[in-house]
């Protein structure tokens, strides 16, 4: 194993996970227990995400608004599940002055500037956007509100993982206002599509759609949406989530509308995120024993060029082509390097950029500049071939193209691969050590159920499918009538 | 005056800055104190703002990365300086957890949570930044680090002012590390050129670059770079700062860096920001009694139009030619609103976008579409002219083009004739009480003497102008030898 090399999947996934997201520079942990470091290339990554998120929010008619990071913890406790969801892993802020101390060593908290009422740094926003939402709303006219806010968030953690899990996360939030009931939910599931679609056709990631069961919804939710996906080790991984909060909020901070009638009701509400979670799945899904794998349309440089040369006059010539290349690729709307860097051996830019998962990488020496060619490396199949330089920007439009959708064919064969059915109990433990991923099972749709079997079994429910349901006898309990739902062990 | 009439400037500026936030739909007070909430409409000015910046940066090749929200306690006091300037306006995170209250009240702070070390919103991010790059520099080969975040800060402000003055408020801050002294000058006055530009050419508001006094510094910095803008009302804003830090915060945090000879150097630091009290900048420039007035190239909306008509077939046929018309102007790149809301009148939605600043109001009415003209009105301007529906985007195109210009050179011109000089404090007062804006005078140094002349007018040195010095006696002292610098009343 080289100094950059990284332990093999099937040896210990956790630590080739965490090992990976060092070599690539994507993130590090912080001396802030559970706050994670976003590294300049982790971060442009997540920017890749971001911008295309919020152009598809705004195309499905999403303003972008900002709210306080703080929460009066009043607020938190209006709505009584909100409150037991979150209250247990909340930073609280209790003064807002620091001061000498006396003995001159350092800063101590004034005393003296203690908060009347002690804020909350957000875990997620519901309560301080609907306290909001009952000043802008008086009429119909006034609906819906459709409004993201892109933030950072804070959950105290106690085990955290780089991008996984940690105290504080950056994620969107859109939280909305509708008149009726079946517009909140028309919104909660439009915006479950544009996640499922964002994810698949973005990150290559193919999602399993359907809803939460009671034990696993969100604090203050009537209906919790999610996409789940399956990362490489056979987890499941929940990529996003889109809530049916029906009249929760409203009711919990009065907010009311006039409709034509003059008649006043409680407003409808949503709420969904994601969050640098998703970095996570990108991560686990596509990447291998040498390092990041990403595909073309969220990977920040598409193309890397590394010139082959022994002496100057070599590197000058294909430096020469290589300005031509640059450009031409560039008209063509792909994001290109050029390492030049006499310092380092081609070897260990090789080495560098299948770590780091650029998607293709082209190598240009003398010979290749005889026979007008360039060798052209595919980082998702590390296979190589040489091709012509004619309409070399034609050719690489397309193999990126290429590379996007085998990525994504790849992992649904995967995905569809891994999905099993367990009769009993036995045959569920048995293929969840054995075979990992989603387990299809018969449940009664008892709470207790769900929570035995997870006793038994250390798998949740990961989701109720949308799609028509099939009936049969619960797995635990034998009951009839019991629905056939996707279970799994789970990040 | 109207239900979203204004005062007037001259009667009451100050509240006239307040009735424009709020009836511009820009932004509200949050019930948390000094926090705000930050409207759509808002929002998605400062997203144009941001959005410019940001391409900026990257262009000057910077990187975006993100670093933790909380900052221990004990790093804040690693530069003393630092401290001093922050401990007194700080949000304290003692705790982790909420639980249930005994009489089941409610939820209160679990006692049982309560953190070792405290940690700190960050007000903002040298020490946390610094702490990281200890390990991310070893050799000259690590530098120059050039990193940028977009993030949210917390300054705990007694009184706050929307946009102005907020307790938490977004902004960028970029920190980069170099091998040498002269390298982090040059990067400090690149930034400092990067935010002139800006502001002059997208914000259309001129700026004065200067260095400030040691009394005005940022707390921790060898020099501050700033550069300076004029209000309506006379009073100074500072726009942006850039940092020169020395290697205070390399000494600090021990961060060195071994040269090519393997001599082992403090490595040199910068740090540059602007914030959301740009909007207020923005603002206070170049709006009117009417409401807020936007240089196009920040405008969400360049372009609304508004169908004029007294029954639906005029509404249709108007509607078939702004269908067109809309097409045309997007293609040719410009943001346009077509309003047909049928349940306002035409006279209320002039009004409304006047007080948007919607750069320009185009109305069609049936006249208008026999004549194929339409009406064009500026809302720099307020004038109105009839123009032919013929090569109308272009039209567009130029006329945006002007009001960008023409908002600048209005500006310019009434910062050019708000500079004044002054010989006695008793004219710097009576320029200050009657005519507001700069006020030159020579000045000894000294930093008693600066205190003394805010305390004798209310004015603090705004900046030493980078330009060649002009010397003379001391306003106040008349010791000779005393540089010419800008003074001015400032929020």
């Amino acid at each position: 194993m080289s100094a950059k090399g990284l332990v093999k999947r099937n040896q210990d996934f956790s630590k080739w996970y965490n090992d990976l997201v060092a070599k690539a520079d994507l993130a590090e942990h912080s001396d802030v227990r559970g706050c994670m470091i976003i590294k300049p290339y982790g971060y442009s990554i997540w920017e890749k995400i971001k911008d295309q998120l919020d152009v598809m929010f705004k195309e499905t008619g999403h303003q972008n608004a900002y709210f306080p990071l703080f929460i009066p913890k009043s607020y938190l406790s209006k709505e009584a599940d909100h409150v037991d969801g979150f209250a247990k892993e909340c930073a609280v802020v209790t003064h807002y002055r620091l001061k000498n101390s006396e003995d001159g060593s350092g800063v101590v908290v004034d005393p003296d500037a203690k908060l009347e009422e002690e804020l909350i740094v957000r875990p997620t926003s519901e309560t301080i956007i609907w306290n909001t939402y009952k000043k802008w709303i008086q009429s119909y006219r006034d609906l819906p509100i459709l409004v993201n806010q892109w933030a950072n968030v804070v959950r105290w953690e106690m085990r955290t993982r780089l991008f996984l899990r940690t105290s504080e996360f950056l994620w969107q939030e859109g939280h909305t206002a509708h008149a009726t009931k079946q517009e909140a939910i028309d919104e909660t599931e439009t915006m479950l599509n544009v996640y499922a679609k964002f994810v698949e056709d973005y990150m290559a990631i193919p999602v399993i759609k359907g809803v939460k069961s009671a034990n696993e919804r969100f604090a203050g939710a009537q209906e919790t949406y999610c996409i789940e996906t399956l990362m490489q080790d056979g987890k499941a991984l929940q990529a996003g989530t889109s809530h049916f909060l029906g009249q929760n909020f409203a009711k919990a901070f009065d907010v009311t509308f006039a409709d034509k009638s003059g008649q006043k009701n409680h407003v409808w509400a949503t709420s969904w995120g994601v969050s640098t979670r998703l970095m996570g799945a990108l991560i686990m899904t596509h990447s291998d024993d040498k390092g990041l794998v990403l595909p073309p349309k969220l990977a920040p440089v598409q193309v890397v060029i590394v010139p082959i040369y022994k002496n100057e006059d070599q590197l000058n010539a294909i430096s020469l082509y290589a300005k031509l290349l640059i450009n031409d690729l560039k008209s063509a709307g792909i994001s290109v390097k050029y390492d030049d860097d006499d310092s380092k051996k081609p070897g260990w830019k090789f080495a560098e950029y299948e770590m780091k998962g650029i998607p293709l990488r082209i190598a240009i020496g003398p010979r290749d500049l005889e026979n007008k060619t360039v060798e052209l490396a595919r980082r998702d199949t590390l296979s190589k071939q040489s091709i012509s330089q004619e309409s070399i920007s034609k050719t690489i439009v397309s193999l990126l193209n290429t590379i996007q959708h085998d990525l994504f064919s790849k992992s649904k064969l995967f995905l569809k691969d891994n999905i099993r059915f367990a009769n009993t109990i036995e045959q569920m433990n048995d293929l969840l050590n054995n075979k990992g991923g989603f387990v299809q099972a018969f449940w009664d749709g008892e709470k207790e159920t769900e929570l035995k079997i997870k006793d038994l079994t250390k798998a949740t429910i990961r989701c109720i499918p949308l799609k028509e349901a099939e009936f049969g006898n619960c797995i635990l309990t034998g009951k009839s009538g019991a629905k056939k739902v996707f279970f799994a062990r789970a990040y």
